[in-house]
């Protein structure tokens, strides 16, 4: 598995550990232990933030708030006890070689 | 590279054979066309479906949701000319070996 | 009471008759239907809305979103049972007389 | 006009007394210095707050976050020069006498 690519599983096992860890020993304990609203709310600010950032010409600024988005998916779905697999695998049944691309594939043929 | 880490990047090159496609050859090819302020409409819509969503026990919507909110920033990334693999090594560049797990097994070791 | 300032109250009692009405006898009656969640995406969605169009200069556009914003809080609120009065009695309590421009007169003549 | 319903037109005058103020005066003066993508942030955060305290049952919590969702929007509008009596007059173009009372009306009538 490639580095990068497999960054989404390194930071759930992360996450995992920190949903054990004392509230105040990280950003991410904290936000654990408030819960479910309060993680909901960073997840909706963070999505704010990113397609307020979309509408300006700063790709770095895009990345860096789709990353803080990204991220604090992984919080809300470690929080139900999810992880990336399951979205990944989502993405995979959808455009995956048996979904989308297979798809385009064929439309390319014919 | 694993079939499910590299999913994001199979949208990614997906989504830019798209861009050049005709509006209503795909829902994705008429997002395209539609412009960035649509597309920005439906990162917030799937945004707000997702965090609706963590209010309810059913992982299985949630995931559904996740799925969406992560492919509809793909297509947000797509239109600026960006892929998924500059937000994973943002997050790399965050929480890899040299980040937040290094950061936690030094906590470990402390 | 003046034309525009109870337009709020007046809508507030139009939704109040299409919460019995048919579902498809108009729009709103039928988002009652569909219930809570629909109702709060549409919030989430006019949100969204509201703030993609104050980022372009376009007053009548911002003032169609919000207008549409404001609508739908009303919709979310009629579907709890509560009114325009109670938001603006919360309103009046914060920034009234004994509120905001109380402690702004205060200032002035501090 | 009766002291409730004039009161979104009450705050928008101390907005506008706002927006010339030191941006350490007030809370709101501070948001007005932070410009636009700041105070649309805001509105965002709110809407989430909004709709995730209607999934819960607590009338108190919600009429509390619409009020700071309407709060927040007046301080956008005042902050692009406009104010809430223009979106009381669009909702009235679309719902007064002329618009949906009326053809409610017509369709008790019918």
């Amino acid at each position: 598995m490639n580095a990068e690519s497999d960054i989404l599983q390194r930071i759930a096992e992360t996450l995992e550990a920190r949903k054990q860890a004392e509230p105040d020993s990280s950003y991410t304990a904290g936000l654990f232990h408030k819960g479910l609203e309060s993680i909901s709310k960073k997840v909706g600010e963070e999505a704010v933030e990113t397609l307020l950032a979309a509408q300006q010409d700063d790709d770095a600024h895009l990345i860096h708030e789709t990353a803080d988005l990204w991220f604090h998916t992984l919080v809300l779905l470690a929080h139900k006890g999810l992880g990336p697999d399951r979205v990944l695998a989502e993405l995979e049944r959808r455009f995956g070689r048996s979904g989308l691309a297979e798809k385009a594939a064929r439309k390319r043929d014919a």
